[in-house]
């Protein structure tokens, strides 16, 4: 099984994360995205649409989106809930992720390490960002985790771009409740950084 | 169980049509949501995030985002792929829905019904709607449906806006291979329109 991922990307901080949980071997590719490296006839060859991550099975066949991918590779574990309810749950705040808290939250970080031409919407993402922060906390006030009783993919989904939000100009300490959970996040005894590489 | 939804958005019709596939009898609750339906108290008690779809169970449990409430619904069912790579492809196409189709493809439709005053945001709109159609069209040819051997929540969350992507101002008559998928969609036995409304 090979990863293709960044080092820097939250998308590929989820999948690696996931995997060290599981103690699942994988061989990690490091693309260079940010410089082009999704754009090379390699890279295309592997995934036309040209994003990372990417998960090549031994087979050859080929995943992609993150929260896709973790589906898979955390089915039946204890990263996904048992009741059918709590695993749609564990779903539903995966797909705000990517439509309401990745867009401007992941968004307003990349422009913040990328593309300082592209200053001038962090207000609007900034706006739309803490939106969804406070949706969080607010569900965090009432919960230690995201859908069912402990961490899942959907709370590493989340952790992903919120646990580096201040990178792209957030204040995670207007956020107390999820600053607690980001502790409790990193207190998994598998837990690794987002910039280590794996072995 | 109660569907609260309006019959001109996409997302909405994803559940509805799923439900009719399935046969299962719900109560549905029309929201006014272009015109501040969802923006009400009585409808924030119900999902304080505002938004449609929302499918409230017996016992009061509340479920939202179309494509979560879709997985909900289809578990155990023929519309999820019984093998758990196909399932993680029909999650795969969904999150892509999501991040890549949606925001282009339904917020151009929405422009053009209710909101002249952002007409300016078309020309960016129809070029990224027409990188999301062109990869569907590209899948498409050399795939009868998105995830497995038949039509699956995958194609119904694709289906939704595509099929209706010429009120925001993209042809079909461009991707004949995603016309003869709307079409193959059509014929289900148990299909119903997007302007039907429950009985």
């Amino acid at each position: 099984m090979i990863l293709y991922g960044n080092l820097n990307s939250g998308n590929c901080y989820k999948v690696r994360l996931l995997l060290s949980y599981l103690g699942v071997a994988y061989i990690y590719e490091n693309i260079d995205a940010p410089h082009g490296g999704t754009r090379t006839p390699e890279f295309l060859a592997i995934n036309p649409v040209g994003q990372i991550p990417v998960l090549k099975l031994d087979d050859g066949r080929v995943l992609v989106e993150s929260n896709a991918i973790m589906t898979f590779l955390a089915d039946g574990t204890p990263y996904v809930p048992i009741s059918a309810f709590d695993r749609a749950k564990a779903l539903q705040w995966m797909f705000w992720e990517q439509y309401k808290h990745e867009p401007a939250i992941a968004v307003a970080r990349f422009i913040s390490f990328y593309a300082p031409e592209r200053e001038g919407e962090l207000p609007t993402l900034h706006a739309k960002g803490q939106t969804a922060l406070d949706v969080m906390e607010g569900h965090l006030k009432g919960a230690a985790w995201f859908a069912g009783t402990g961490p899942t993919i959907a709370d590493i989904a989340l952790y992903a771009y919120t646990h580096v939000a201040e990178d792209g100009g957030f204040k995670l300490s207007d956020y107390p409740h999820i600053q607690a959970w980001c502790e409790r996040m990193a207190e998994h005894p598998r837990h690794v950084l987002m910039t280590d590489m794996p072995a």
